[in-house]
């Protein structure tokens, strides 16, 4: 029995074993979640070793711990680490689910729960891969290691601490990062740069107290006016972000990259049927492929204050507040960035008011040219498995991980994932397609097959 | 016996029957509400009935009911509306309060409870002054009805119909509104103006969904930040509003009464002491007590939109919202400022995004002139209660029932009533000092007292 026949025999068995892995809730950001993510790495631990990995391990770390497992029976084959995540969003507007987030439902294809895309699915499918090796051939092409971390949604803190204390379990010769996409349902692609982040929060007070609006209005700068003057102040009419020193590294995007994109993103009218946006908007100069993949952004997340209730309460509240991330490109510095935004906070802080600002996030953006060696393995793997050659592209989000594997392990990453760009990851109704389903393991076989014929780097050596 | 006797002896069980009065949650903007608004317009009836008042009747509305009472033994004497309102504002933020807001609780010579000084305990005195004339002297020096309503915090939406329904039942010479303010514990005021107001809720949308800041960050005109550069355009850096129209219908304050303000507003470093901001702010050009006054403002009550939990969501969201209230001055026309106002905000909303919104508010300022015949009898009676003269002023706030009255009923009303200007109304820990609980009841027996010695206007004759 070959690899593939072994997946297809398991497929309805496993379609619930994902299932039980979507229904473990283990948000990463809300503390009250912190018992169910441990609960979510205890039952990848077991998973792996049912699968025939070994030395399988909850690594504890200062918050959610990371699961390990390795093979490593591949004398003279490279080593490949195998990266994802099992943390996920937060789904708390339940009330627009079709099905609860955390009830992992089957319908017209799909299989829809939080977390199902973004990326227990890619998860769950990299280790029925490796346990459909193991259980036909009672081998692996190469050197295996699981790394499936618990705080990518909330920018892996955890993670350098662990990778310098691990550096020796975790060394490979490449990293493939699973936390990603394909173009489409039948368009491959291949990701070449993701872009960094950094945040803050502001709140901005006024009086020590809730005003009553007929008494005071007029007396002070309401907080409410007041950030909104600051978030006003962040961009140009013409959506460049107006934050001095903001563009200072940013690289020009190369005219090849440029024409790169002009030829592969949806069109502008595909994306404003698909938004449901009367016009997009953003920085001048610049189409939307390449505002939302190599331009840094400006967005704020949240904004609150005053009464939110029905009717009216006439007050002017005594604090607002704001959460806002930017998105950053190759060679910008994180702190650099925070500095400028610290610096424009100062300056265009309203009189009358004070704002307390924290800042966080020091993530790079991560760029692997085309011509790496495994880059073109894995073009070959998705031109078999998909018939037409994958689109080299550039990926607006985030993915911590790609830059810190590379400062703290050493070692190169590349993206290889079967999330699809409509999944609706990080809103309600996230869904994995069932095709996606099917195609993922036998992506990983084939993968993990001609990575075996690459020579170790031997970087980490 | 006097009555100010029958007040002294009864002084314990007053404060215990007031508590009762304040442990009724008649919160009039919550429809969780309407049972205990009810519930506490027919504890009011039986309090009038208990009190000597005939007539007691709970007048049904479209909303929230009014309470009506009358004794009407006083021929050839003058007929007086006692106007007040038994609807309190919301006290959602309970984290706030010291005690419960709906648990009546006296500390440090003040009684503490969400509606104590707006305005239930002011109701209260005005009973219970009736009460102990009708019990002292079996009589009344005037007529007198009581129209207690309980809509005043949602601006009275039921009272025009009422109004004209009950134009006979209602009508006065002269009417009595207790909602209402001295300058401090040892400071009487005369009230010549409030502020009337206008108002409006915004929906700001931009896509269909919430969208995953990194893969579509930068494409969309996040509405948050579209709803931040709106509430930025409603002023001008000087604090100006910058509406097109605002301020056409805004007479002049006159030199006499800028001096008047001068003289007896707090101090602008009274104002910062007590407000606890680094700095006052608003229209330039005007003095912090014009312009809580006798200017009109813009005041934004509530904004949100996005994620506001712990930790980071990055999301672009699909909504943004948004409530503001307008004071407005003497002589401006509601509907001329929400025609000014829907102008500015189709103007003003940015590309990319829709804006849904409703305007609501018919109330005009209000103003009676020092000169009015019972302002000069409610100057002697505050003139005897506190050793000195009564202050006029300007109050900033609305009171709607005013210019109702007014319109509906033909009858001019004069502010009496004895909250003070730091008693948190509309804010956490509410209360109201004991002291104004004594002075209260019997500054309405002097009043009325003083009331008997006018003609009667025949103005509704």
């Amino acid at each position: 029995m070959t690899p593939q026949d072994h997946l297809t025999n398991q497929h309805a068995g496993a379609l619930e074993d994902l299932k039980t892995f979507l229904n473990i809730p283990s948000v990463s950001t809300q503390p009250e979640r912190r018992q169910d993510v441990q609960r979510c790495a205890d039952w990848l631990k077991t998973r792996f070793e049912n699968a025939g990995l070994e030395h399988a391990e909850v690594i504890q770390t200062a918050m959610h711990p990371i699961v390990y497992a390795d093979w490593l029976h591949a004398p003279g084959a490279p080593t490949v680490l195998l990266y994802g995540h099992y943390d996920v969003q937060p789904a708390a507007d339940t009330e627009h689910w079709v099905s609860p987030p955390f009830e992992a439902t089957v319908r017209e294809q799909r299989i829809y729960a939080r977390g199902a895309s973004d990326m227990k699915g890619n998860v769950h499918a990299m280790i029925r891969a490796i346990e459909a090796l193991l259980e036909t051939t009672r081998s692996l092409p190469v050197n295996v290691k699981f790394l499936i971390e618990g705080e990518e949604e909330i920018a892996s803190p955890s993670f350098p601490a662990i990778a310098k204390q691990e550096r020796e379990r975790f060394k490979a010769d490449y990293c493939i990062c699973a936390d990603s996409l394909q173009l489409s349902e039948h368009e491959p692609m291949l990701v070449l740069s993701t872009r960094g982040v950094v945040g803050f929060e502001l709140t901005v007070t006024g009086a020590r107290i809730d005003l009553h609006s007929g008494l005071q209005g007029g007396v002070v700068m309401n907080p409410l006016v007041a950030l909104a003057r600051v978030v006003a102040s962040f961009h140009h009419d013409d959506g460049r972000i107006a934050v001095d020193g903001f563009y200072d590294q940013v690289i020009d995007i190369p005219a090849q990259t440029r024409a790169l994109l002009a030829r592969t993103a949806p069109s502008e009218a595909s994306r404003l049927e698909a938004l449901g946006v009367p016009a997009l908007w953003g920085e001048a100069g610049f189409s939307a492929a390449e505002r939302s993949t190599l331009r840094p952004t400006l967005e704020p997340n949240g904004l609150w204050g005053g009464y939110q209730g029905a009717g009216n309460m006439t007050v002017i509240p005594s604090q607002a507040h704001l959460k806002v991330t930017c998105r950053i490109v190759p060679n910008q510095d994180p702190a650099h960035i925070l500095e400028c935004l610290r610096r424009h906070i100062e300056q265009h802080t309203p009189p009358g008011v004070t704002i307390h600002a924290t800042y966080g996030g020091d993530t790079p953006a991560y760029h692997v040219p085309l011509e790496h060696p495994a880059h073109r393995v894995i073009a070959a793997v998705l031109r078999e498995l998909y018939g037409r050659d994958p689109v080299p592209s550039h990926q607006g989000g985030t993915v911590p991980i790609l830059p810190m594997l590379q400062r703290h392990l050493g070692v190169t990453s590349l993206a290889f994932g079967f999330s699809l760009p409509d999944d609706q990851y990080h809103a309600p109704n996230e869904f994995w397609r069932l095709s996606s389903f099917h195609r993922a393991p036998l992506a990983f076989v084939r993968l993990l097959e001609e990575l075996g014929r690459l020579e170790p780097t031997n970087q980490n050596g």
